[in-house]
């Protein structure tokens, strides 16, 4: 189980500049580092580094962009800190698995390098890319992501509209479906909510979450919930075999 | 460019039964033709098929499900009349390959097998599952679908509300991320709206559909328009190499 993590929901709240929720978390977490940022689940990457560094010099930090490096696995495995944007986690991790940056970052983070991430981010912190919200655009060599939590986090977790008429499936039934082909608990962080993650501990905040865990009613956690049991080995067994 | 297809949306309009917005049209598609049912979008088999049974029923139509059968490839390859329920996609599609039927279904229908489907059933009609909406709670061994059409489907086809303050992407921004990634054009149908394929011809039934294509507006498109454009070999081309 490394290191330090800061898993964020999503980049944005609404009405609010990017980042602008977690900019005293974001200054704290990674005081006094350079942070390397991973613009690859959007497709324009001059634009979201040029974004995603004024949010960070909002809160007092430095930001560069790998997308700027000449060696982005090497730069990623000398890294002391690193940020994972959010966008698309199909065109994300298909860039990830492209330019050999999985081994790169799990090495920087298993050597006390901080991660942060925010919505695809965030996915990328988990087992596998199975409770990503983002539609299927490209597609990776397989679904396996970092693994830095042995649990999966839905972001952008969103609670059914009662008033709704559309009849796609709503954001639990999507859940419930995963729960019928495996036995990871899934944590559905809403929008607002981050976990700080330090070695086993793990700390929602922010706002609140709703975890799924199979054949078990659904519960509800707050901020400052400590969800460390999360990380009990115990709780992690891929059933993927029906 | 193969044979005969009925392409829904969706299988269940809000406050009806399912398959009722669709029934005249699957009276007259499956005519005179017992239909084999592919439940495998759902955990559980038993039910649906006793569900979309009892809606084929109402139809005047005979349905058989092929998780009852010895031999799904062989029953499907002999088939004359195929519907693919909707569900999780990603489940579909494992199912697909695991039982080798993507070539049983194609054999089929370039007999002149009848091919039916909704939702995820639509979604493999189409070249890829790069579409869909589904959440990817297991990995199938690649993306390819049937391919029946040259063109993508997203069922479920829902507009912004403006009045959201949810900051996950909106559906067309969804669909604007493929575009981003590929060159294929892609149907958003709406709920209620269904596709009538026969060899090249393409008529929109039922609802709206809005269609996006690369570096163009979107186009709104409704009941009786006939779509049969799509169809030119020349709509067709994947990118895919960023």
């Amino acid at each position: 189980m490394p290191g330090e993590l800061l898993l964020l929901s999503n980049s944005t709240n609404h009405g609010e500049a990017p980042l602008a929720h977690a900019r005293a978390a974001l200054a704290e977490f990674y005081a006094g580092r350079e942070v390397l940022f991973v613009p690859y689940a959007m497709a324009d990457h001059e634009g979201y580094a040029a974004a995603i560094g004024a949010a960070f010099a909002a809160a007092g930090l430095r930001l560069r962009s790998v997308h700027t490096v000449a060696d982005p696995a090497a730069a990623l495995g000398a890294a002391d800190a690193v940020w994972v944007g959010g966008g698309n986690s199909f065109r994300l991790l298909r860039a990830l698995q492209r330019h050999d940056l999985i081994a790169a970052i799990r090495a920087a983070v298993s050597r006390g390098a901080r991660y942060g991430g925010a919505s695809a981010g965030t996915n990328m912190a988990c087992p596998t890319l199975r409770t990503t919200n983002d539609m299927p655009i490209v597609e990776p060599t397989g679904f396996e992501t970092l693994g830095f939590v042995p649990f999966q986090i839905n972001p952008h977790y969103v609670d059914a509209d009662p008033a709704s008429r559309h009849m796609g499936e709503t954001r639990e039934r999507r859940i419930e479906e995963f729960l019928e082909e495996n036995e990871v608990p899934v944590l559905g962080l809403r929008e607002g909510a981050w976990l700080r993650v330090s070695g086993r501990t793990v700390t929602l905040c922010g706002r609140t979450a709703r975890l799924f865990r199979r054949g078990d009613e659904p519960t509800e956690h707050g901020p400052g919930a400590d969800l460390s049991f999360l990380t009990d080995a115990g709780s992690v067994f891929d059933v993927d075999e029906r």
